[in-house]
Order: structure tokens, then sequence, then C-alpha cells
């Protein structure tokens, strides 16, 4: 039977799941499964499989999948190794197109054999399989989670539209826990571990379909087969801009990663230059990775490399005019008509000239002098907006009055605001419009020009 | 009459400061500045002084500091700038050794001739003046604070062991405010605006002697006396490490740091060469300044440059051993005896070859093996302890039962945690204990290269 690839779709929104291995035992991993699912917002049917019991958490339970009447789309598998392929044809066999093999006990421990026969499994049926040996996948948008850890030790990140592909599972967890705890929005994430069967090109091509995702970003170890991922990238940048952390760099690096994934992590020049000749981003951290995946989420194209900086505090605006520097950004030389109204419009000792300071007694009524004249501008391609919330002047409501004009900018604006309790809580009110908010100006630049490359890559690669 | 060095303390650690233009004024400066003393846990003597009314805050007011019988140790003057140098004079004449003028409206105004007469009164009275122009001072420790923004929108970092000396001002509230989010620790932080007498070096020379600082940070635009600055870092750095963000790096940066503080910037080329020769530690950005500073607080050194990774996730053991190519530390090469021994009380899924992967079952007694192994290990300068929270096997009370060896570690110790609200929880625990925790292996181990390249530095300074 052919491998289709539409079946990827029932992965993040089946109509009902089966947990195979869901349990009562307290500190199961089938526990955590099963009540994760059942005290999220899926509202499909949820099925539990065992062996054990006849009921899960006071509902009946089923002994196999082949037990129950209704359809199952989607199938999670957390039980031993050595009975899941067994397990697996009997999803099949009852027409399941979707399945997730938490289990580890493969290849990852020298059970190739067993890897293999689910490699056939999935050819001769044409079922699909994340995993095994994963932690799955988390759909923030269906509710869909199989991710087995408890949501007091894990926080899940609020829905959002960037997407991550990842192969490492305690890597996946505790970036999806630190990014719940910055407020960063996203949508489907799924950790595939051996990725016997749904690997990166698959992945790759059903979300640069997604509606629900504006940006792909993907933490890597080792590709497997190079030329199918470059060519799933290629065709996928048009569409969506990827951000690959690969690593694995260093020759230590990459000695660790062949011991914790048995990948190879291959030359990293190569995938230095394969990924810059694709228009591929490349990042460094977690960090780098989503300062710079939110950036894109507001999807505002730049049309040129001319930054104007919006300030009200001297200091901070000389940081980030240095940061221009460092990313080949500059900073844009004002109209003189710019200039002249700002001058007329603002108190004396205000400084007209890019960046333009607002000084420490600013309120939100020069921000919105200043945001008109530098959105008239025609030297102007992009806005920092610097606003340190610390000074009194600006007033409790600033955000709501200035979020209209930030919207509707004919130019991507990137907030620059250091600071701690109040300001996160102003930075909120604008990160919940998909403003992208940065704490510090160099994070916030490279952002900035990680935008303008993509869209000057898709520019030049249309031609 | 000479200028004393002494005096410096008395901006720290005054037993009565006069509020010189206090105010009962909702929005006022004055106010802000008076309740900000009187809430905070200063416990000396707070005198009002203003010629506007009887009291201020219910407090009897003084139209001079001539009208106060007591002693009074430090003024701070917030009042028109016109009038700063005739009040300043009578705070001579009180026998005040210390004011910070606060008061804007000086050379950064173009009114040059009234800063010179400020400099004068200083020349000819040895009263010692920080400012003018400037938001002052803050001592977590005496509980000093002349930072006249309302708490509520600016946090105050709890008290800690890191310095700060500034001259920009809201650049200086922005990163108090976001430390105080970060849980820093922080001792005396010094904002001196035009600095038209207290500078960089008698700050330097002073804090180089403070105990309640283990480490100098810096935020720079331009330095004014270079030599004498050198003269005082290169004292200063075998005592403690000093830690620079300069700005106005680039030609657009530099330009901007002279229309907003008059700074010359000047070469950045000759300060890199001039901070590299005297050990003093470059950074870019102020979540680099803040890593690496409280990498230090713990004053631990280590012998050499190579490091042993523990960890129980695997992908975030590559990553960091990544990180440590990059900043030109080693993954150590255990001694087989280490490994033997591991391999001999660890389960035998667990890695014992550096990085140590203690698996995603961990818990806290396969911790306590490989810290028990590794501080043995002769092979093993300094260690990077990654700890995921996320995975449930990891005890509630890990901290509590790793806390005495993590203190008690005769190598430098490290923390990467990446997470969210259970992961800082547990983070908290740790920073408590000054023990150095990150969210990101990158910075972490920017902040360990750190710390060994200033001991390195000192050893050969010393030889």
């Amino acid at each position: 039977m052919m491998i289709s690839s539409h079946n990827i779709d029932s992965f993040f929104n089946p109509s009902s799941i089966a947990i195979i291995g869901a349990s009562d035992k307290e500190g199961s991993l089938g526990k955590v499964l099963f009540n994760n699912l059942l005290e999220s917002k899926f509202d499909g049917e949820v099925y539990p499989i065992t062996i054990s019991s006849e009921t899960v958490m006071g509902r009946k339970a089923y002994r196999s999948v082949l037990d129950i009447e209704g359809n199952i789309d989607l199938a999670v598998i957390a039980i031993p190794a050595k009975v899941v392929n067994s397990v697996l044809r009997e999803c099949a066999k009852k027409g399941i197109k979707s399945c997730i093999v938490i289990s580890g006990g493969f290849s990852e421990t020298g059970e190739v054999e067993r890897e293999n026969e689910l490699k056939r499994i999935v050819e001769e049926t044409g079922i699909r399989v994340v995993g095994p040996n994963c932690v799955g996948i988390l759909d923030t948008h269906s509710s869909v989670d199989t991710i087995f850890l408890p949501s007091d030790r894990m926080g899940r990140p609020r829905m959002g539209k960037i997407s991550l592909i990842s192969q490492s599972g305690a890597f996946v967890a505790a970036i999806l826990d630190w990014a719940a705890g910055e407020g960063i929005g996203m949508s489907k994430i799924v950790s595939f571990g051996n990725k016997a069967d749904v690997n990166y090109s698959d992945l790759i091509d059903y979300l640069s379909k997604d509606e629900d995702t504006s940006v792909i970003t993907i933490y890597m170890e080792g590709v497997g087969d190079g030329r199918k991922f470059m060519t799933a990238a290629k065709k996928a940048i048009t569409n969506k801009p990827i951000i690959i952390l690969k690593s694995g760099r260093s020759k230590a690096g990459a000695a660790a990663a062949a011991s914790h994934t048995g990948s190879l992590a291959g030359s990293d020049i190569v995938y230095s230059a394969a990924f810059k000749q694709s228009g591929i981003i490349r990042v460094y951290t977690p960090q780098e990775m989503f300062d710079i995946a939110k950036a894109f989420v507001c999807r505002k194209k730049a049309k040129g490399r001319r930054v104007a900086i919006i300030t009200d505090g001297g200091g901070t605006g000389v940081i980030a005019t240095d940061s221009l520097a460092d990313y080949e950004l500059e900073l844009a030389a004002l109209e003189e008509d710019t200039k002249n109204r700002m001058r007329d419009s603002l108190p004396p000792y205000c400084s007209v000239k890019n960046p333009i300071d607002l000084t420490g007694d600013a309120d939100a009524k020069r921000y919105e002098i200043a945001l008109t004249e530098v959105f008239k501008d025609d030297n102007v391609d992009a806005i920092l907006l610097i606003l340190l919330f610390q000074l009194p002047t600006l007033e409790d409501d600033v955000i709501k009055r200035l979020l209209p004009m930030i919207k509707n900018s004919p130019k991507p604006i990137i907030v620059i605001s250091p600071g701690g309790g109040y300001t996160r809580m102003k930075l909120k009110e604008l990160e919940e419009e998909c403003i992208p908010c940065y704490q510090s100006s160099q994070n916030a630049v490279h952002a900035l020009s990680a935008i303008i490359d993509y869209y000057e890559y898709i520019k030049k690669k249309k031609l």
C-alpha cells in the first residue's frame, strides 16, 4: 500500500483517540497521558485500552481497539516494547490512520529488528507512525496532547502560530515549559524520537500548508535523509520561514549527539551552507529561535533595511543603534519634513534626529506623534519602538492608546522594553495582539534582521 | 581643600539624610523621593527640606539644612537648577560630606557655567557630588534609595553582591527593574549623570574595597579621563572582576551617544584592547552582564578549562557540549575509575561518558552519585549541572538534597534548567544560596568561561 501524506492530519485533528496503555496507577505514564487528555479541551472521544482493568478513571476500558465499535482516528501506544508491533497491527486492522508510539525499547536500545518490523507494518498497511521512543504531539488548537509530563511540572504554551518539530523529548518538554512561562504562543509541536516513519520532510510539507502555523521551528541533531529534507524545506520556505536549531555543531557535540540519538551530526559547514542557500534561518539557542519566530508571527514585510528608533530613554536608543550595525541594518536618515513636523509638535528638548528621543517625561501623545511621522517617511522601512515603562509619565493606558496604530502599521514594528513586573504586564497586552516584544535590544534587532533577510531572500527567489 | 575619597562612603552609609525639595504634591519627584526613603528600611534620620510648606507627609519640614540641629551625612537635591549651587554651598557650610544632585539643567542643556560653578564649590569645600542630572543611588544593604521612580513601576532588586555604576538614568531604572524581576541580587547602584565630581575611578576604588560587592558592573557611553579610569580599574581587578557594557560601539551608536550624554564614545577598538589588556570583561548586552556577574558571586575558582556535564536530558547535554567549544572550554575526559564507579552505581542505560546522561527517569540519588565522582576526578575543573525539572522522577525535594553538595563543591558549579513556573520556583531555591542558574546553556557556558578567563588572568598577573 502507498504511504499517504494525507494521514498526517489525523495526528493533529482526530475525532477520536485510543490511549493504549491507559492506567489508573498513580505516577504511571499511562495515567498521566490519559489524564492530560481528559483535562484538556479536546472534545472528541477518548477510549482507554488496557488488559489490566475494566475501567480507567471511571471510564469503560477496552482490551483492544478491535473491541471498539466507533471509528478511531489516532492511537497512542504506551505499552512494553515487545507487544507494540502486534498492537500496531491491530490498529491497522481497525482502520486507524495514525499512531503515536511513546514506548521506548527499539533501535535506541539496540532492538533494531523490532524497529524494522514496525517499519514493515507501516509499509504494508499504510498506517502512519510518530515514534517510537518519543513524547509525541501537542496541538494547542485541537488540544491533542500526548506529552506524558504532568502539567504541574511542565506548563503548556498558549495557543499561537509557532510550530516546532524535534527529535529530542526532554529538550522539547523543557523548551515548551519555558515558552509557556514566557507567554509565547505556539501551534503544533511534534517530537518523533526514533522517526521510524514520520520524519522532518513529512512534517515540513504538512506544516507549510497548515493555516494555524506561521513559522516552522526545528530542533535537530542529525537529519537522516538530507536530500529529502532539503527538497521539502526549499518548497516550504516560499510559504513560511523555517528556523533551525542544529546541535552537534562541535566535534565533541557531534560525538555526544551520536551517543544520545544515534544521529550522525555531519559536517557543520555543510549544514550551514545548505541552510543558507535555501533561506533557512539558523539559530544557536532556543532563546534566539523563539525571539525570531515570534517576530514572524506578525507577518509584516519590510521593504528595506532602514530602521527608525523611537525611545523614551537615550541610553537604550544608543544600545539599539549599536545593535543595528551588528546585524547590518541601517539607522534611517529621516526626511527633513519628518523632522520639522516633529520639531513643531514635540517639546524642544526632544531629539527629532533618529534615534528619536522622546526623553524621560514622554507620554502616549509623543509616541503618537513620532509613530505618525515615521509611518509616512519613505526613508523608514521598519521601526524599533522602545518603551521604558518605569517612567511614571507614561500613562497606564498607553498600550491601549498606541495599539491601533501599532497593529495597523504599514511597516514592521518591534517593541523593546526591559523591565520587571509592571513592564511584563504591559508587554503581555501587546503580545496577546501578536506584537513582537523583547527585553533586549540585541535580541529584538536580531529578530528584525531575520525578517528583513527572509523577505529579501523570497523576493530574489521569485525574480 | 583636598578632595577626600573617604567621603564616598557617606553616599552609601549615611546616618541621616536631608531631602531638599521634598514635597507632598501628588506625582512630584520630591514626593516620590521622600516617600521611597520613608517606605524603605533605611533606619537613619530623614529630614524634608522645602520652602513651600511647614510639614511634608506629616513630618516637620525645614527651610534650609542650616536650620537642622543634628548632623547630616547626605543631602539629596531635587530643586530647580538655578538655585542648586547656592543650596550646595549651604550644605557644605552645614558640614555635609556628600550630596546627590538629581536636578537637571546643567551642561546637558548648555548651562556649562552653572556646572563649572558646581565644580568650583566641590573644589573649594571638599563636598562630594554625585550628579547633577542623575537618578542617584540605590544601596540594597543600607536601603539608601534616591531613584525617583515609584516602586509600582520600577521594582528594586533583592540584596546581593553585584554593584553597578552607570551614567545613564533611564537605562539603569530599566535594568534594575529587570534584575528585580529576574531575582538577581544586587548591592550598590550609582547613576551619576553629568559626573561633575564623583566619577568612574572614585567608585571603582571604593567598590573594590567594599565588602558587600563581589563584582563591579559598569554601563558606559564614554569614559572621560581614560587614563585615570584604567589606573583605577587595573588596581581594582586583582580584588574583583569588572564587567563593562560599553555602548556607542558603532559609528551611528557613537553619534547617538554624543547627542544623548555628550559623551565622546571614542574608537571602539581602542576600548576593546584596553579592556582586554587590563582583564576587564567586556559584554554587549545587559543579559550577558548579569549572567556573568552572578557567576562571580559564588567566588569559586576553577583550576583549568576542563568541564564535566551532568544531565537528565541527552539533547540539552549535546547543546551544552557545543557551547563549550564556542567558548574554548573542553569536555573533560573522565578518569577510567570515575566511569567504572558510576557504571557500578547507575542503571545500565545511563551514559557514564562525559556528558554524563542520567536519562529521563533520573532522581536525586543519581545526581548525588555523579557529583561525588566528578568532585574527585582530577580531570574535571568545573561542572555544568543540567536539571530538567519537567521530569516527574526528580523528587520535589531534589534541591534540598543536592544543595549541601553543590555549596561545598570544590569546583565551580553552574546550573542549567530551562523551564517555566515549577522550574523557576526550584531555581529560586538555588539562587537564594548564590548558586548561579541559567535557562540557557549558551549563557551558562559564557558565564563559566568568564570565570575561568578571569582567574587565569589574575594568576598570570601574579606570576
